[in-house]
């Protein structure tokens, strides 16, 4: 680490949000911090990319100082972005966050902060997502102080290929933080309504209405760890394959193959 | 399978594309088949859900009889809407597609033909994406006859929880096709590049534009079954959470544990 150690930074609530701010604060200890970061909140997007709109990016000043790039698209495009156009070289570490609001469960799929630590993954090199879980008045103290330091111990040792780590930050005081568990993606999430409405020319619409999630039971899990009152570490994987064996597919393979019998080469 | 089987049918590349309304007609022999999906392409668009918009829904009829509802959101919008609002109970299939192109590799994570079936699977549901291997020129009769096979051999057997199947189809003729493979979820993928280009008023913009991939040379990846002519069927679960023990983590917990040493109850 030092003056060689090379980290993009981004987020998706935004170049201007304060998560971001406070935490390229912190990795500066770490080496050169880049921030390439969506100009708008992307709350929401996942993985999304742009593909049929051009990308705008213009550089970004905070408190009066040149801050990062701020592109006009989604936290992977501005991972893919930073790789091919504006970073040197491949960063040694991809840092997403800290994000404003907690990405456990089934919401990591539809987060934008998840989204680019996924993309860094796919690109090789090692990457964290940090979310404090906490909407209003965040205190995004320890978040950095732990955000910092598990950086410091994967650029310290790596992590195996297309791997990040997904860490949840209870909003507790760091004297309240119980400590720090090692996760599994729970199935808890958002529990969504659509509540109807009639816009003022009568026509009708549907807005989407979060309810807490009653979480999971299963001590593992992520949104468990982070209720007991736990920083929650998810290794996660960019590789959706089903996992093991074929446990719960017996037969399917028989199956389908013979919906389409295998034929020689002619 | 017949009268009281439910399914539902969206896709990405919108409600007025060919490879849905082709498709709709196949899956009519299994069951009833509601359609739900995007009023707009939405390519690229992954697990993106719709938080700060209001969601518009219209009926939709092609050839002059009604088709289905189409939505102003994303794909996986349409299928929380679906099941939250429109749909007379949860369904028994989830059908995403047929897209046009293939959804292979790291691509899976960028699809909102995939970002749909995931999004039924995390709602409990067996669910298929279903894709065919070319943009241009598409014809969905082999797609659309292998996704029907599919889906009547999943109502019959069902799949384990939060699974999918990513089924992509080699653009070849009935004749040529060399069979079905189980496969795994490549690495291959977009090798994107930008393009700096200046727009009229003289401010610079980037724009994707996507490379073929060299693709993966693992004979089990889904790329290469599609390469040499296999329909490719990828289970996939909606869980990121790295697989196996603690392979390639070793050390990773006892480094993170000791940042943050662990409390008792207070």
């Amino acid at each position: 680490m030092g003056r060689d150690t090379l980290i993009l930074l981004t987020n998706d609530d935004g170049v201007w949000a304060p998560g971001i701010r406070a935490l390229a604060a912190g990795l500066a200890a770490l080496g050169e911090v880049r921030v390439v970061a969506p100009l708008a909140e992307c709350s929401g997007t996942g993985c999304r990319i742009t593909l049929k709109d051009p990308l705008r990016v213009r550089p970004v000043e905070r408190g009066g100082v040149p801050f990062g790039l701020g592109v006009e698209g989604s936290p992977v495009d501005c991972v893919k972005l930073a790789f091919r156009v504006f970073l040197p070289r491949s960063p040694d570490l991809v840092v997403s966050g800290v994000n404003q609001g907690a990405n456990l469960g089934v919401n990591a799929f539809y987060s934008g902060t998840v989204g680019a630590a996924l993309e860094g993954a796919m690109l090789g090199v090692p990457s964290l997502a940090l979310s404090l879980a906490r909407f209003t008045d965040p205190d995004f103290r320890l978040s950095v102080e732990v955000g910092t330091a598990i950086a410091r111990a994967v650029l310290g040792r790596g992590l195996p290929g297309r791997t990040l780590l997904n860490v949840n930050v209870p909003p507790l005081d760091p004297g309240e933080v119980r400590g720090l568990r090692l996760t599994r993606q729970g199935t808890g999430g958002l529990r969504e309504e659509y509540e109807r409405r009639t816009d003022p020319t009568g026509r009708d619409y549907y807005w989407i209405k979060g309810q807490p999630s009653p979480g999971t039971k299963d001590e593992t899990s992520d949104d468990a760890a982070v209720r007991a009152g736990y920083v929650s570490v998810t290794p996660m994987v960019a590789d959706l394959s089903l996992r093991g064996g074929p446990d719960g597919l017996d037969g399917l393979e028989g199956l389908l193959r013979g919906l389409l019998p295998e034929r020689g080469e002619g």
